[in-house]
C-alpha cells in the first residue's frame, strides 16, 4: 500500500478539486491510501471512505506566505501533511500551496539526502516526439554553485530512469550556445566539471530553443534560469493555445473548419497539456515531495498525485541515495 | 538619405537572400542607399543600381568564429561593413553573421556611448494584443551587474519610445516571482536600484510567463537569462507551429478543415512570425548596429534592414546619448 499525505487547502481553486481528484484516484488505484489534511467541513465527502483518513486542521498557508512564515504556522494543513512524511507515516506528500513555503518546510523538516548540497525542483516537459524531457532545477534555488549543477545531473538522471525507464539518459546543460566555451561563468565552470564526471551520459551544452526538440532526456540548469525556461515555455504555450482558439472562432468558415480539424487538434492539445504532468518533485530531500500547480484543477491535481504515487512506488529516494553515495566524484 | 552598410556574406542561406532583400528595399524606400560588402561575383545583380555601391571583400567570417577571430580578419565583409559605421560614412550597419564576432567587433570599433557600461542586445517580441514588447539584454552579455540592468532599463525605454512611440513605456524586471523580494541576488539588487531610479516608469518584477501577455512595454534581464527567454520563446513557438501543421495533416477531414480555417490561421501566423521583427539591435554603442537572424531568408533580412533604417532615421543614438547624460543617477 502506498500512503500519500495531501494538503487539501493549498490550491487556488479550493479544496473541492482536491476532494474530486482523491475520489477518482482511489477508484483507479487499489493500492493507495490517503491522509488528507484540511478543514473538516470541506472534506466531508471523504469522511467514510475506506482508504482515507482525515487530519483536521484550522490554519491555511496563504499563496503569498513564504519561507519565513511557514515554520511558525504549525497548525496549517501544509505543515501537518509534511510532518506525516517527516515521521515516515506516509510514502509521499502532495500540495498545491505556496511554492516557497512548501519547499522550505519540506527541506527543513525532511532534511537532505546525505551528500546532497541543494534540493532541486524537477518536472517532465512535453517533447516534440511525444516523449518527455526532465528539467531541473526549475525554481527551488535562486543561485547555484557549479558542483550543485553536477549533483542536479545525477538526480535528473535517476528521475528520468524511474519515470521514463531510459537506461542511460542523455544529459545536457542549459546554455546560451551549444559550444563548450559558451555560457555564464557558472555554466562554463559546471561544463568543465560535467565533462569529467563519471557515471553521467553528458552530451554538452544545449540552447533553450532545443530543450523540447527531443535530443535531450535531462536538461540541467540553475534554479533561476530553469524557472525562466519553465515559465517562458508555459507562457508561450498558453498564449498560442489561446490564439488557436481565436483562429477557429474568426468566422463561420473557420468554425466549420474546426469541426473537421478537431481530431488533429485533440492530439495536439493532449501533447501540450501541462496539466497532464501534474506536479513538480523536490529532489534531494528524504521523501517524495510533490508540488502541484497553484491553479490545479481536479485533473491536474490527480496527475500530481499520480507523480507522487509513481515515484514512491519506485522508491526514488533510495535510488537517489545510492546514486549520491556511489556516483564517483560526489 | 539614410545610408546602410550591409555584410552580404553572413547569412546561413547565402548572399542571394541579402541581394533580394536589398532590391526590394530600394523599391519600397526612396531615401535609402546601401554599401554592400561581399564577394563581387555574388553581388552582380546589384552592380549598376543607382543607390548601391559595392565594397568587394574576399574573407568571410564563419558562423563559429568568435570574439577572438574577428579583429584579426580585417579582410572580411563583416569588418568592412562595421568600419563604414565606425568612420560615420553610413547611418547603420546590418549583418546576419556570427553573433559573437559581430557584437565584439562592433563594440571594439564603435566604442560605447559615454556613460554606458555595457552594450545590450534588444529585440521586439510579439505580444498577445498584437503590439510588441522590448526585451533586453537578450545575449550580448554572459554576466551583468545590478547597475548595468538599470542602464538597460533606460536604453530599453528609449528603444521602445523610438520604435513603438510609447510615451512612458511600462518597464518590468524579469524575475522568478512578481514580488519585490523574489529573484536571483542580481535581480534583487537591481530591483532596489530601479525602485529609486528617476526617469523610469518602473512597475516591478515580471515572471517569464507574463512577458508576452501585454502588461509590459519593456522587460529588463541580464544577458544570460534574456537569452534563455528569447530562445525558449522561439523554440516553443516553432514547435507549436510544426504541431499545428501536423494537426491539419492528420487525415482527409482535418485537411478539409484547414481549407475552411485558413483565414483564421493566416492572422495567427503573421502575429507569431519572428521573421517580421527581423533584427536585434546592439544598444549602447556609437552607431546603429543590427544583427539579423543567422538563418534569415530574404523577408527576414528585409525586416532587419527595416529595423536599421527606422532606428537610424529616428537617430536613436543621439536619443540614447541624451538619456544617458541627463537621466539622473547614471
Amino acid at each position: 500500500m502506498i500512503k500519500i499525505a495531501v494538503d487539501a487547502m493549498g490550491s487556488d481553486l479550493g479544496s473541492s478539486v482536491v476532494v474530486t481528484a482523491i475520489q477518482k484516484f482511489l477508484k483507479d488505484y487499489p493500492d493507495v491510501a490517503f491522509i488528507v489534511c484540511g478543514q473538516e467541513n470541506e472534506l466531508s465527502a471523504l469522511n467514510n471512505l475506506e482508504r482515507v483518513s482525515i487530519c483536521p486542521t484550522t490554519g491555511v498557508m496563504g499563496m503569498e506566505d513564504g519561507a519565513l512564515d511557514v515554520m511558525r504556522r504549525k497548525d496549517t494543513s501544509m505543515m501537518k501533511a509534511i510532518e506525516y512524511m517527516a515521521n515516515k507515516e506516509v510514502n509521499a506528500v502532495v500540495s498545491a500551496g505556496s511554492t516557497g513555503a512548501f519547499l522550505t518546510a519540506a527541506t527543513l523538516k525532511l532534511r537532505l539526502i546525505p551528500g546532497v548540497m541543494r534540493a532541486a525542483l524537477v518536472s517532465p516537459f512535453p517533447r516534440q516526439d511525444g516523449q518527455s524531457v526532465t528539467i531541473l532545477d526549475i525554481g527551488a534555488n535562486n543561485e547555484n554553485q557549479p558542483a550543485q549543477l553536477v549533483q542536479f545531473a545525477h538526480m535528473g538522471k535517476v528521475f528520468n530512469q524511474v519515470m521514463n525507464g531510459t537506461k542511460e539518459p542523455k544529459i545536457y546543460l542549459l546554455s546560451n550556445g551549444a559550444e563548450a566555451k559558451k555560457g555564464s561563468p557558472l555554466v562554463k565552470e559546471a561544463h568543465k566539471l560535467l565533462e569529467v564526471e563519471p557515471g553521467l551520459n553528458f552530451k554538452g551544452n544545449l540552447e533553450a530553443r532545443e530543450v523540447l526538440s527531443g535530443v535531450a532526456d535531462v536538461v540541467v540548469a540553475d534554479g533561476y534560469s530553469g524557472n525562466v525556461l519553465l515559465k517562458a515555455t508555459e507562457g508561450v504555450a498558453s498564449m498560442m493555445n489561446g490564439m488557436i482558439k481565436t483562429a477557429f472562432k474568426t468566422n463561420v468558415l473557420t468554425k466549420i473548419g474546426y469541426i473537421f480539424a478537431k481530431k488533429g487538434f485533440g492530439d495536439f492539445k493532449a501533447r501540450m497539456d501541462y496539466k497532464k504532468y501534474g506536479g513538480a518533485m523536490l529532489l534531494g530531500v528524504n521523501g517524495v515531495v510533490v508540488k502541484g500547480h497553484g491553479n490545479s484543477d481536479d485533473y491536474a491535481f490527480y496527475n500530481a498525485i499520480r507523480v507522487a504515487y509513481t515515484l514512491a512506488k519506485q522508491d526514488i529516494v533510495t535510488a537517489l541515495g545510492k546514486e549520491m553515495a556511489h556516483g564517483e566524484g560526489l
